[in-house]
């Protein structure tokens, strides 16, 4: 089915020339999980020393490879590191059978390459509630460690795609201390926040050395401000992980160095966009910028109401500027609003204030500005200082088509 | 727009046949205000005696015309009441001359009923942030208190419609003491929950006499079971009004009579239903049962994850008995849940428990089951005695088709 799709119009160019990270390497091959004519399993080894944060789905019933990552968080750095990830079968919801598949592969990734158990962390996604053929894995994790090599990443991030149109990529070349830093990262997914076949995984890799703790406190705090301000469908999969390892290659400690924050956070942002970009059947990509809410609580209540209404949603795919599904979407968040203090624009155009539509709206300019493909829609609650920006995609013909026409 | 859509396909067969109230007239009327060829709107005025309840929506940006009839709600019961509704026009986000409209309308009405303008309740619905023009309804008030008749309730429903493609009655007939008590209930809308010309308009009348303040928390109550139990896309009206009156001319007080409670509970189920089989581009009525849960918030919780969850609604629309993105639904939903003690089931099938598929279960048999128009979509959490129903439809390219290509 994924091959079957059409590239997302909102994709980029192409994959982006990611730096070589000291200290991993990446190796990818096809395991027949579930796809044909495809690889589908990806290794990626990180040398001892390794730092390794990671961030995951809040979910009741999340995977059992995800609760595995979530007890091996925080372990031993002077051991090296191994993440094992299959795309076909998200090991999601198969019993007591997930733990043992987990079990089964995590114990032959350690064994073939040497790193210790506690420290092989591993994701799976594709469909719900089928056993994962693990052994089809375990047979192959003897070429991948043959195969392992510094430039594997880009293979690494089509080896993990379902439902994407495009692999993701992003990275940052910067100076810690004088000398030279890279990043680069890999993710798959329609929504983070995603159907069940488009879980969102993100890898993320730098040669810089950082401290455990705060490399986990790091990627909280900025995953907050990066892939939980995006949102697809307002659905949420069992799967989602995030992780971010620091090989200490390049010889230079970036704990709590605000460049590298800085770079980091860009290359989060970047990824995040561009699964906004792939999401199912999107046409536009939206930012929504709150402004002036009672607090940044609420202003993130706002933009995700807005961001997640199927009536703005809809609104948008039509190419209408449709104000009136804001301030709907504004009443019903449950968060503070006051309808005669509330402001709209769309892009630069004032279009609502005061309670009621701006004395010099046109709706021609609105029109015009809603046929773009990048939109911006912001809302001034007038009410105090609280920010937040929420990025989204249109609700289309296309996502009715991927997610009820074929069977999963 | 409204005339132009298909009769839903989950639509009754036809208008029920609704019973003549004692002490309620009906009139309607083609005031123009901005449909043309129909009519669009509608005067029902109670005897003295009459005790008048009213729950609204919670919209923190609602319309003039609800602020005004919270105002009014608990007022003197020994006047008359008057409700007026126009179609066309919601009168919502049009700052302070929205007021000024509610102003010159209840006035009006109060001129010519001799009802007091504190018991004239309005109630607007259609596009968002353009001025009603009052006067024009204003010019037929005339008109239509000259044409008051005891059967004019059928009439009414069809001149609040907007988007729907039916219009929406229910009765019952019930004995108070002996004597016979009727119930009779209009109602518009698509959702609760529903895009801009879409709100929820509910009225309902009885002649059984009823006291104004149990009135009051009996509606509320019987609302939080019924109308706050529906859900077409999780989108909430500026509007949304249901309001009871009760006349007294049955003669017989039913003031705390289980009897009429449970019917009065029955009319109310049966219209809200009907809004959900108008839900635009609906296919399927979903029923989904929570059952098992810690309490019945978290049932509630659960339920409405799994009904607004745009993942489950487009599977619904593709037949699919896609079990994986229930528990999705329910592992976001952020209310209490265990992966190992759910069980799921479509109709009598067991799908899913204790954590994976149920080793009895056949695809083929569900898949057949999703064919039906009417679906049950069972979960027991396995975890209390928490219970809730929620009544929703699927997501089909019907809504996008009414909700983007065209525009407002």
């Amino acid at each position: 089915m994924a091959k079957s799709l059409p590239v997302s119009p909102l994709a980029p160019a192409g994959f982006p020339d990611l730096p070589v990270i000291g200290g991993v390497r990446f190796a990818s091959a096809a395991a027949g999980v579930r796809y044909e004519g495809r690889t589908d399993v990806m290794l990626a080894l990180m040398d001892p020393g390794t730092s390794v944060a990671g961030v995951f789905t809040r979910s009741a019933t999340r995977s059992a490879p995800v609760l595995d990552c979530q007890d091996k968080l925080g372990g031993a750095t002077d051991a090296g590191a191994a993440i094992l990830v299959n795309s076909g079968n998200s090991n999601a919801f198969t019993g007591h059978h997930g733990q043992t598949s987990v079990e089964e592969v995590t114990k032959a990734v350690a064994n073939v390459t040497g790193v210790p158990v506690e420290r092989v962390f591993t994701a799976s996604t594709g469909v719900i509630g089928e056993p994962l053929r693990h052994d089809r894995i375990v047979a192959k994790l003897g070429d991948l460690n043959g195969t392992l090599e510094p430039g594997g990443i880009e293979r690494a991030a089509r080896a993990i795609m379902t439902t994407d149109t495009f692999a993701k990529g992003a990275a940052a070349r910067i100076e810690v201390d004088g000398k030279p830093v890279s990043i680069a990262g890999i993710a798959k997914g329609s929504g983070m926040i995603a159907p069940d076949m488009a879980t969102m995984l993100v890898y993320i890799f730098t040669d810089a050395a950082y401290d455990q703790a705060p490399l986990q406190s790091l990627l909280a705090e900025l995953s907050d401000r990066t892939f939980n301000c995006i949102t697809v469908d307002s659905d949420t999969s069992t799967s989602d992980s995030l992780m971010l390892c620091a090989t200490g290659a390049a010889e230079v400690d970036a704990t709590d160095d605000p460049g590298f924050a800085d770079a980091l956070h860009g290359v989060m942002l970047d990824l995040a966009h561009q699964v906004v970009r792939d999401g199912e059947g999107a046409t536009k990509f939206v930012e929504v910028r709150i402004t002036g809410a009672a607090s940044d609580a609420d202003a993130r209540i706002h933009g995700l109401s807005i961001a997640n209404s199927p009536l703005v949603k809809t609104a948008i795919a039509g190419e209408d500027p449709n104000w009136g599904r804001i301030v709907m979407a504004i009443g019903k968040s449950g968060a503070e609003a006051d309808r005669d203090r509330l402001s709209i624009r769309f892009g630069d155009i004032l279009v609502a204030e005061r309670g009621w539509v701006s004395p010099d709206y046109r709706e021609a300019d609105a029109a015009t500005y809603m046929k773009g493909q990048n939109l911006v829609i912001s809302v001034d609650l007038g009410l105090g200082e609280g920010t937040a920006t929420i990025w989204t995609c249109d609700l289309t013909h296309g996502y009715i088509q991927i997610n009820a026409d074929y069977r999963s």
